[in-house]
């Protein structure tokens, strides 16, 4: 049906945990989520009868929406929500029915899925940077000691010990490890605003049905929409390519390290050659510098993206969406690759029987 | 199998039509042209028998390569060609076969099988392009003598006629469209240097291999390899993202005349809205916006991939092939988008009664 | 003596107050600051006497550096630090005169410089936001109640009050007003780390000469070096664009209300135009539009920039200099113009008689 | 009186004899050679009196701007040339004195400025590109013939000559000499539209008057405005940065090689460290690299600035001066450091008795 992808070694950059939060269907099921918890916040606020939201509740969850005709409208409403929204429509019957979506707008949906979709890659990331830091203090703790030789400014320095350069690996993720709890509870906010941004439509129930629409979907209601301000979007972006940057660097170190040869590091592994058998090209450590250029390119998509016109710009939110969701597959991809690099490290540096 | 895709609303950003040049099937069929091209090449040097060739060039025909095997070696590998070629090997045989990829590496396949599809690309685009400058032309004929106001800086400045505003999104077209037969045939070149780049493996006979086997896939040699130095790439790069900025350009303009009203421009069609019914929002226009500024952000990546390290950088390609491929299809996408927009418009500036 | 200028119009793209803070006199100051702060550590430490780290310290403020050779010797050198200590050298005499420098390296100097320069640059912001915010406070205080058009997607929406766009315009800059208190404070560090970033020459007195050196800077000393983690400098660069960018979007909106004309906004003042005496260009729109496009550009070269080879990287380090001051100055002329834009409203929206 | 600099060590970044080319009184000089030859051209046309515009030429010629008030006013105006025609008006009398400019508009004085500035600044590459190359084809000549390890990948591949190497080097470099004639040639062209680039002031005359003005400035007349298709700025922004990287790969390999050590390459000079007494940094190498990144970010913004809206687009326009120039200025300094670079090298590779 679709296509935007990568294309033919997309493998390289992309990751297929990441990529099942980003289909169709889990766009539609979080827009069903949504609207089950506005009928929800809706019946809080007496705007719908209890029972009436509890059966529209049940009409949503049996909902099966059809993405070929929701792909091909969203070409020309340019967004999903329009469409989908159309067939459940015609799909929910009975008392409260015309109160489906009431007070919300298509970007409350999208961008609310959007930040579930941002949650759950960053459950994945979590677990991967822990793996990640995980094999880094198990390689210090075997290797640490050895002897390396310090490289500043593409010359020999001085000797060190390994554990100083794993050293300078290992802060900067852990740094992140904690910016990422932090980043995931500071952005798992709702959006929700109506056409707007004013949810006029609701009046003085608009808060009691925005706080109970957010406690429903485990989201905070920050008090406001933020249809055009982005800033959950961009804390993303930049930690993203702040981590990607952090692995890219080990990469870029690893891969020199291959260069200088045994003295610095011995892998198992590494890539053939199609010309030159007695090769082990460094590739995962390649593929790490690649996909932190990667994203350190498309964050600038990201914050050029936050110049929204007025309340909403569809211009500016196409950018996020074509940008944002191949930022984190190629950050989980960096992740599980960084993992496997560092696992197929035989030994870095020189044993010199020194206690570390 | 793979991912590495844009996620959820992949079509705004995609095109089916050229993503099928940069499918992995699309890729091996090109590694299989240039495997023939090469054995012809060979057979001409008499490195390879005439008859040898000619059934070494029936078996390459017939082989069909493992594709789930090739994704997973290429992440081993960082490249596909190494498996391709491990599993032709396997599926070749009799005098001569030793010879399959002689004097070759990974990257000449690669890379040839890049500038083949940038061709057939080319073909696409040209085609689109043909068909929205033929679009604009009607479109001049028919209102460019109707009054509009000309705007600059933000502001009302002189009335003008709309074929003066529907010339400035005519000419960069015109231009970029004989830009695009030029560009299409200085870059219809031939990757070939094997491993190092010199061709060494085939001594006094590599020219004549070289023009034997670019002239077998109507390409041209020019006389050494370009393993490191990547014009071809970043001309196409450059080219795709200054077409899609003069179609972000016209985009710009339509939305902004949809939002100054009935006295720019009526339109049939237009984006719903979820939320309220009377608005026909200018999607096509917004999407030329974001489409260019999504190529204006990747094009950096195209430059900063420039720097390789000595004979080839993994970090460097890598980064072409997360890049490029997506370039073309979010130009091509514009293209149609374009062409569609250009279309649905029913009336552009007042009609004044005046010829032109 | 230099150049590395924007050029011809760099009035609209600088600020004076930040590139003072960026000048080489500021720049020699910031290191002399540190080379008196490290003899208090070794005297500290024992490592120096105390009545010599007294002379040493007079010595160091009475020192003129030579800008003009150290200018030369950068190019040579690729860091102002090695010419800035060989003069200093010269000119400190007496009894310890031999540890000036003493287990430091030049970029503790000069990242500790750069430390300084931001956080004297995140005060001038500070203030600029500040005064920013209480225009808006204002703004929305005399013209909130005003009725003004929606507009989503480039159509007019529903209507709602001028209140309602300004408070998207507030929040952001109210949310990046606390978040600059807080980076400054998570950015105030000290870079110690000596040639290779392990302060070996120090042995078991480097925390104590560290923390010394960190509190007479007013820095702390974050336990170790982190020459080749660039955190800071990207948690910097994030916020600047951030920053811009919510400006950039008050530009975008204020240029689209000048186009509509009337019924959304007056101004006073305005740009001239060289033909067309009637307009009023709303150039301080633009000019934000353009500063937040810059930084959205620059923060890509930061981001490139984390990816340091091995223990220092002079090439990434370098692109570091050549974005991170300029990104200062973008934001504060971002916030100036801002200002002055805001306070050139006249009236926004129409006024209803409604009391808000 | 400006700023916009990119501080401290903007002598890495900069180029003294291009920043020539982009100070206020350059841009003045253009301005007054084009209302100079604006004057011949109405003249031409018999809209000014021969003997009159004889007398106005002479008054501009003898006219001062102020520098300090224009710099104020393009603050407001957002472009330098209301403020320095008000104050030209001012200056000039007599007869035809009210035609000063007549026809046409700040853009084409300053898009004109650009073009010329762009045209000096080639002659300048042009110089140094061939210095350069003339450089690399002595050290081709001299060390040729060495034995050097090709590396692909981070990791030996095989031997080849040293010759093989510099090629890869010195083709990419000769094929941008070759463009940047043709550079110059293609974007030779005038600015010249009035208010709303239709030249309607002029009338009949205004292909008359355009190409006398053409002339005078020794540009063509492409025989219609080009005030929001960026094209010429564009080819310019490409060629640059894609020269930059070719520089940058240059010394990305020299970076790698003095890692290596002795085996590849021999320099004299060399950058100090302050703390490592012993090391001979490649620092040349580094920066190399530093703008070729620099380029390869700030290209980004020259596409963003594409997007125009409708006939002028003070947003898009200043992203480009905010741009370009340092684009021009990075890639002067980067051919003269490349320049010293290749001259500094001893010896590249091995020396192997055999004739190459």
């Amino acid at each position: 049906m679709a296509a935007g992808a990568q294309g033919w070694m997309e493998e390289l950059f992309g990751d297929r945990e990441i990529a099942d939060l980003f289909t169709a269907s889990a766009l539609f099921a979080s827009f069903a989520r949504f609207e089950q918890a506005l009928i929800k916040g809706l019946a809080q606020a007496k705007l719908v009868e209890a029972t009436d939201a509890v059966r529209l509740i049940d009409q949503i969850a049996a909902f099966n929406p059809d993405p070929a005709a929701i792909a091909d409208a969203t070409l020309r409403d340019g967004v999903p929500a329009p469409d989908y929204l159309r067939q459940l429509r015609a799909s929910v019957v009975g008392p409260g029915s015309e109160l489906i979506h009431h007070g919300a707008t298509s970007q409350d949906l999208v961008d609310t899925a959007m930040i579930e979709a941002l949650g759950k890659a960053g459950l994945i990331l979590s677990k991967r940077l822990d793996d990640l830091i995980a094999r880094l203090a198990a390689l210090a703790a075997r290797d640490g000691g050895n002897r390396l030789q310090a490289v500043t400014r593409m010359q020999e320095a001085l000797p060190f010990a390994a554990s100083d350069r794993i050293a300078a690996w290992q802060t900067p993720l852990e740094e992140l490890r904690a910016r990422l709890t932090r980043l995931k509870e500071q952005t798992r906010i709702l959006q929700f605003g109506g056409p707007v941004g004013d949810l006029r439509a609701l009046g003085d129930q608009a808060a009691l049905v925005a706080e109970t629409l957010a406690r429903d979907l485990d989201l905070r209601w920050p008090g406001h929409s933020w249809h055009a301000a982005r800033g959950p979007m961009i804390a993303w972006a930049g930690f993203l390519s702040e981590l990607t940057g952090a692995l890219g660097k080990i990469g870029q170190d690893l891969g020199l390290m291959a260069l200088r040869g045994e003295q610095d590091i011995a892998f198992s592994g590494g890539g053939a050659s199609s010309a030159m058998p007695h090769k082990q090209n460094p590739v995962a450590a390649e593929r790490l510098v690649a996909l932190a250029r990667l994203n350190a390119t498309l964050v600038s998509g990201m914050h050029q993206a936050q110049i929204h016109e007025m309340e909403r710009s569809g211009a500016a939110w196409m950018l996020e969406w074509a940008t944002l969701p191949q930022m984190c597959e190629a950050t989980s991809a960096a992740l599980s690759t960084a993992a496997g690099l560092v696992g197929s490290i035989d030994r870095i540096g020189q044993f010199t029987g020194d206690q570390q």
